[in-house]
């Protein structure tokens, strides 16, 4: 068997207007690079799809810098050492890195955590072990701050982050309300354990939420937006607080909805309510909290009383038409691509 | 001269339609009440005028119960003891109290607070060293927290909220950006001493506040609403907070302005921007801050760090004018009606 000489990847064509199409990516391949001093060369064995990506192919203002055209597809990846110039990584170690869409990368030793293969999957590094799952817990226990006997509702309720949400509401003495679209979503919601499901896709979802929820809302992890968020509105509490995490129901869109116009009555809303809207990313509370996650949310997986589903799609090719299924809502679970 | 018998009041005659008019308030006299065990009769000096006011007008689910058809229109009033049943007050005592628009009321003594009218002129209990200026105070300091370099917007900053908000900024150490109508407010601001005195009514807002703003806006106190907040908002940096305190742009209409509906695109704001807004009235911070507000404040008026204005209006039948004047921002500075 030979050695790979090249490296097969994904890099954004266009700018997608709306659902990114074929066209907007390229697949090519490159000579795989040498790592330079301080550099670690990987090889990619999952890749993370996430939602947040869609925002870096625009050109849009936001946390992070826009991809460029012509940049692979960014995205969080779980590694194994080819080649290392660094005396903390040797070849066959397996790390937590940031390589995005392709089957190599050269990453700074620095950025790189390892992973013990023994302690859990090493898929669970880019779910509820990683970045979704630390964005669960800093933005529920950080800005939510859910008190015993409160109510929690969370949307996108089945996948790495909502399910991690409502799990861990109930792990504080919570009341969580789980949202999903679909039976087989609501159905799996009912295996997690939340206090009440509620399907999205269904008829007068006001009236079913202001069901699920006979004291209010007290919390309200927003990760979706557009009707879910309309319907949650009327019944958040006083003092209730919403962690806005995503907007995944408007990431697509190319224009503004038709009026009229209610963003003056969302912040009626705000004022007569004394709520608290708090966008956040995880990264600002990595140095506060991460090293709590990680004890937490091991232990709490260890013992069952945090259950991950996984959705894997085998190859790289298939990356961009599973991050498509992922914005519309197809995925089942953390959504990862098996890369090698 | 013959002890008064009669009670003159303006009560609410109907739910305002947008601004409110002359047939929503009706002027009686009845007879003067006799105070109960614990109560105390008081005659009102001076009525205060707060934007709040209109909406407890309106029957809409608000932090405070609507008026009734028939109540005595609400405020706080600045009084003096006529007859009282408890050792506590006595005749001539000066108080702070809630008789709304009328010429004597008879409230609890444990719901009155005594004023020295040698410490301080007995209006700035309803302004500066009164609800006002702690809502200022509260909202800036438990909300906003400027910190040393940062920058500071207010609206309505010639009002008794905002001058207080854009002074206590710059003893924080902050930079101060006042925006207010017409030029005239404006020259005000400038004596003031604010670093930016910003007109709304101008053409080009956005742009003139961006000028005004080279470096963002970390805090913006927001009081208005409507095109003030649209300018604010694309200049406020990441991780801003936004104290919301009050819509007066908004308390008189009376249906949603016409599209496209922006709601999702503030939520994307609050999200891509790590955003917080924050509704809240003062009362829930009089516990944990009044007294501090009280000493901090009293001396920052005696030192002449904080000025304030009041626009005191004769008699009560003037209030309900006065009252849309406040309403239209006509009012320069602390809105007043002197009743005795």
């Amino acid at each position: 068997m030979s050695t790979p000489t090249l490296n097969h990847r994904i890099r954004l064509a266009a700018r997608p207007h709306g659902e990114p199409g074929r066209d907007d990516f390229q697949h090519d391949a490159v000579e795989i690079r040498s790592p330079g001093p301080g550099d670690v060369l990987l090889r990619t064995r999952y890749a993370s799809l996430d939602p947040y990506v869609r925002g870096r192919m625009s050109d849009a203002k936001s946390y992070s810098a826009p991809m460029e055209i012509g940049d692979v597809i960014v995205g969080g990846t779980v590694s194994e050492v080819v080649e290392s110039t660094v005396d903390a990584f040797s070849p066959g170690d397996v790390v937590l890195s940031y390589g995005g869409w392709q089957e190599y990368s050269v990453e700074p030793a620095a950025r790189l955590r390892r992973l013990d293969p023994a302690a859990a999957p090493i898929t669970t590094a880019l779910g509820v072990l990683g970045m979704p799952g630390f964005t669960a817990y800093a933005g529920l226990l950080g800005i939510g701050r859910p008190q015993t006997g409160e109510t929690v509702a969370v949307a996108a309720a089945t996948g790495p982050v909502g399910s991690a949400v409502a799990q861990i509401a109930r792990i504080h003495g919570a009341r969580a309300i789980g949202i999903a679209g679909g039976e087989q979503k609501v159905a799996r919601l009912r295996e997690l354990g939340v206090d009440e499901a509620v399907d999205h896709r269904a008829p007068d979802l006001p009236g079913r939420l202001a069901e699920a929820a006979p004291d209010g809302i007290d919390v309200y992890f927003e990760n979706v937006g557009g009707a879910v968020w309309d319907a949650v509105l009327p019944q958040l509490n006083e003092f209730a607080r919403v962690p806005v995490c995503g907007l995944a129901a408007t990431y697509n869109a190319t224009e503004l909805p038709e009026g009229p116009d209610r963003s003056g009555q969302l912040m009626g809303a705000v004022l007569t309510k004394s709520l608290t809207l708090r966008g956040f990313i995880q990264r600002e509370f990595v140095d506060a909290m991460f090293e709590d996650f990680l004890r937490d949310m091991t232990g709490w997986v260890a013992d069952g009383r945090v259950q991950y589903t996984e959705d894997i799609t085998e190859g790289l090719d298939s990356a961009p038409e599973a991050f498509g299924g992922l914005l519309r809502g197809e995925n089942f679970g953390k959504a990862i691509v098996q890369v090698s």
